[in-house]
């Protein structure tokens, strides 16, 4: 079968461009002494955990229990949950992991600390722990290094836990402040700070200039998007996915209706600034997909010189692939334009 | 198993509410001799789907193919595909399908009345046809009644397809005025218009004012949301479904992380005047889910008089609630606060 013959709407992922992302991230991390533990959240799909870890990534990330699940399911041995993990539900899942492979987790209050002691103390493992702090992106995370002290002192006295350093989300100048204060307080204290970990594609790129940095968790990187390209962090030749679509409408002029909605673009829009609608239409960077429904787009074609007609297939640049990926139980895989196969987005889904 | 144990992110129905709603909207329908035709892109599970029928619904209504095969597998035996099916691979789908149920389809171009054609012709079934038109919301359906009538005349001609009337989304005011002089023109060219098909939960409750109108399509109804409550279309006691979330993190006393983000409630807003935020924690009405990110929704907290706590479990009323029951493989089944069941949202993911 050939890509043009494939039903739409469907992510279709060309593995040269895959292969070149990972590699040319690999290669930044090593000349700058950085270690790489990808965030396997954006493809969910362990054959590219495999190669990113053959390729030298010192293990893997995962947001969700059931993703690291998935993972260490196809033979991953390495793996950060980057999540506060909080209850007896997820200690009693976190412990059944950490039998089975090497375990960090992060975490940003005493009730998360306790949960994977737990786990610990169920398994008879030795868990690793990151404290998060906030860099400014005031989501999870420490405020203080106070606060990341006192969680580190409840760690080191936790039976099964190994406190391994601090972990941030994303990294950016304001982390380099926090990292210089905790090193000089943990120290004075006792505490060996092995590991900081920052991450984002966005400012990937930026990683080295952050003192006190040792390790970068990025997902976006293998596919990349509109919202990396439009934040400097790659080229839109370094965009592996694209979803094809057809046009299924167009009822004026100036309006063209694409089979691809809400269920398979998202509704995540990028900053106005990297371009409007919720995804770029390559071949009409004119036309805006302008709104979402469940399973319409609506394209504003009232720009184009040349208008896309009903049967037409077009390939849409998505403002977030991450959430793309995961509306969609399979992508196709390409190379150079050729179809070669199917591949099952295995850890999708897996909100737990 | 307790609900309140139930590991979160989850979904969770209540079926007393969803029997009230489905009997609600099915006693509107017939105290007003008005055709219910349920949309399973809601709920995307057979079982409810059955239970529509059972309770008096005229057959159901499918987005995509992919839907429609899950639900002609589970034994539904009447349904309309409401969306433009245009080339080849969805022609030979649908023809697989005219084989095993009555079927009809919405068109509103010459290629997709095509599509209907050729699978009409492969599989030597006759396929109802609904034209599609415009009653304001400018995504798909002709214009004007001329372009209605010449696609009437063009699925007249067309051996295998059956002219069944006129199909609009939503319906509106606006929808009348043109079914009025569509009888008028179609009376003179001699094609009779059977069915008028509207829909779209929010307006519902005045289908029987629109003048033409035989048919409501509607999806919602059956578990509410914020949005369709905001449009007073039904009342907070009518929210049949809730995302069961955990705070994960309360990094300060304004700030509260729970685990849900837009990989569980998906990023649609609601109109501001419906409320801000990605959804309502109930009990905490004065919270705003301010923003989300793939795993995490950030909450405002600043304006609560009683604040959540980390590890304590929230019930969030999601804004757009179709979208999210896409999201999840599966919802619990409870009834008065008790845990039933689970239950695979079986047509999850069928964007095609």
């Amino acid at each position: 079968m050939r890509i043009e013959e494939l039903d739409t709407p469907v992510p279709v992922v060309d593995l040269d461009i895959v292969e070149h992302n990972l590699k040319k991230m690999q290669a930044y991390c090593d000349s700058h002494g950085l270690n790489l533990r990808p965030h396997i959240k954006t493809h969910k799909i362990p054959a590219f955990a495999h190669r990113q870890v053959e390729l030298g990534a010192k293990g893997i990330t995962c947001q969700k229990l059931g993703e690291a699940e998935v993972m260490i399911d196809a033979g991953l041995d390495d793996v950060l949950i980057s999540y506060p993990l909080v209850g007896a539900t997820k200690a009693d899942r976190l412990a059944a992991l950490s039998r089975r492979a090497k375990l960090r987790v992060g975490v940003d209050s005493g009730l998360a600390a306790q949960t994977v002691a737990a786990a610990a103390r169920a398994s008879n493992a030795q868990i690793g722990v990151l404290v998060e702090f906030d860099s400014g992106n005031k989501r999870t995370g420490v405020v203080s290094v106070d606060e990341a002290l006192n969680l580190a002192i409840q760690i080191e006295k936790s039976p099964g836990l190994r406190f391994d350093g601090l972990m941030t989300y994303p990294s950016s100048e304001a982390t380099a402040e926090f990292v210089a204060e905790a090193q000089h307080r943990f120290s004075k204290a006792g505490i060996k700070i092995g590991v900081v970990s920052g991450g984002g594609t966005p400012n990937a790129w930026q990683a080295h200039k952050i003192a006190g940095l040792t390790e970068v968790r990025v997902g976006t990187y293998i596919y990349q998007d509109r919202a990396t390209v439009a934040a400097g962090a790659a080229d839109f030749d370094e965009c592996a996915l694209h979803l094809h679509a057809t046009v299924i409408s167009c009822p004026t002029a100036d309006r063209a209706v694409i089979d691809a909605g809400s269920k398979s673009l998202s509704s995540d829009r990028v900053d106005p600034a990297a371009g409007s609608g919720y995804g770029l239409i390559r071949g009409y960077e004119d036309a805006v997909i302008e709104r979402l429904n469940e399973e319409h787009g609506v394209v504003d074609v009232s720009r184009c010189s040349r208008k896309p007609q009903v049967g037409e297939r077009v390939r849409i640049l998505p403002n977030h692939v991450c959430v793309v990926s995961n509306l969609h139980d399979e992508i196709a895989l390409s190379r150079g334009g050729i179809l070669l196969d199917t591949k099952r987005v295995e850890a999708r889904g897996k909100t737990r």
